[in-house]
């Protein structure tokens, strides 16, 4: 990583005894920063206070945290920022002290080398036998506890294959392993819902918001490999890439760059300011 | 933490690329030492393989990890010794580069305080309603991914009650938050199968080899409250407390320390060495 603060302080070192050590007792966030701006901020610090009520992680500094953000995010011309905010140190133990102070950690990294013409012919991606299980109290946050992406990531290894799906125990769809899931046929959007597992991705509620100011009908449904064999079109989504076409899903379908997709790539694009009155309400 | 070696050198940090802290990307193993002395070593480092074999940590320096406990353990009296393996450090995202260098942590503690009459009189423990996700890909192993204990461990402040006992959804009971669980009926043990969720425990496996020699019969299955209801004695395990005799479960039923857990509480004790032959086979 280029440049890491951790509590506001320069430098990539951390306690063992933290607990994102110990148990990823914690939370992040991953950031597209442009031209000085952390992209859709209000958003994700809306999801990582909703993330630190689901988990009782209280005393976080949010006032240094957003001075943080702000200060790593200047005269920084294109980048990722990550924002870890872990429960802190502790001793021994599951039981934590409620007035421990939790840890933050920023780092900014260069933006991913990406293909130029991923948004124009669509990416490739795949079907992934690891499975998301069912778990309520964690679905939906940004959490530390991510083993189930990294055995889906270490399915595949040919670099021309940009993501896996993952589906749960019952066969419903959920999500890429870094990425959130769109389906458009008929002219109807439609995504996965997030009850029982899945990261409910901002740039997921940023399409959403898109698309009902642009009339297209969106549903958050149950979805199975079905609906994306009979899909017109198919992207994936996350704060750093934006929105990705999806051309192919092995073995499953093949699928044009179509006008939904088109038309909120150049939405999702250019809404990072018109958002900011609708992100406390959701 | 009082003495803490990171890749065998004395310290405490560790740098915030490492992927527990990003993803909770490792194992542990929590072992007791009395007189310089890992108890049950062969046990912990067999399930610790079984870890690394499932999350494809591979290339982790044996030899070194082994020296290490060694020599942490030794003119050591009395203590927990938690390991800690890591996948290493990592560039952004969930992809690893099969060659990692795995980050050994070890960390020496106190023994914990613990009432003297826990083990005759029994503790008290209660249900917890956070419930355990099913996931047999990481079911029984160690791994770093702890935030259902984390959540069911903040349900309660109550000192007096000394463990939760935790069901998945489907209602059948798996574990308790830092232990194994154990039921006694007409003079059978029974201890939940663990193929969807929970960590399967060195005591636990230490219990049942004992239980077998003492011509106990055992049985793992699926158990439900109902069972805890109607049980003769219930104990909880794990590889720093050992045995600890349960009083009662809040709202579910009253237990006396029975004939086989003081048979087995005995036994148990005793069995450090003598089962150094089986831990390969299990």
């Amino acid at each position: 990583m280029s440049e890491v603060w951790v509590n506001g302080v320069p430098g990539d070192i951390l306690s063992v005894a933290d607990r994102s050590v110990q148990y990823g007792d914690g939370l992040f966030e991953t950031l597209r920063v442009e031209q000085g701006r952390p992209l859709h901020l209000l958003r994700h610090l809306a999801r990582l206070r909703a993330g630190c009520a689901r988990l009782h992680i209280g005393g976080l500094a949010w006032d240094a945290l957003c001075a943080e953000i702000g200060a790593a995010s200047a005269h920084v011309d294109a980048a990722v920022l990550k924002v870890i905010i872990t429960r802190g140190h502790g001793a021994r133990g599951y039981g934590f002290a409620p007035g421990q102070q939790p840890t933050r950690i920023l780092a900014l990294s260069p933006l991913p080398q990406r293909s130029e013409d991923a948004a124009t012919s669509g990416i490739r991606i795949r079907v992934c036998s690891t499975r998301l299980a069912s778990q309520p109290a964690l679905a939906g946050i940004k959490h530390l506890n991510r083993l189930e992406q990294v055995l889906a990531r270490a399915e595949w290894q040919d670099p021309a294959i940009s993501e896996g799906l993952m589906l749960d125990y019952a066969g419903s769809l959920v999500e890429g392993t870094m990425s959130n899931l769109f389906l458009v046929r008929g002219g109807r959007l439609m995504t996965p819902r997030l009850s029982e597992c899945g990261v409910a991705g901002v740039m997921r509620s940023v399409i959403l918001d898109c698309a009902a100011r642009q009339g297209i009908p969106g549903d958050i449904v149950r979805l199975t490999l079905d609906d994306a064999r009979d899909a017109d079109e198919v992207f994936v989504s996350n704060s750093v890439i934006g929105i990705w076409p999806v051309a192919a899903i092995e073995g499953i379908g093949q699928y044009r760059v179509g006008g939904i997709t088109r038309s909120l790539l150049a939405a999702a694009g250019s809404a990072a300011d018109s958002d900011s009155d609708d992100w406390y309400s959701s």
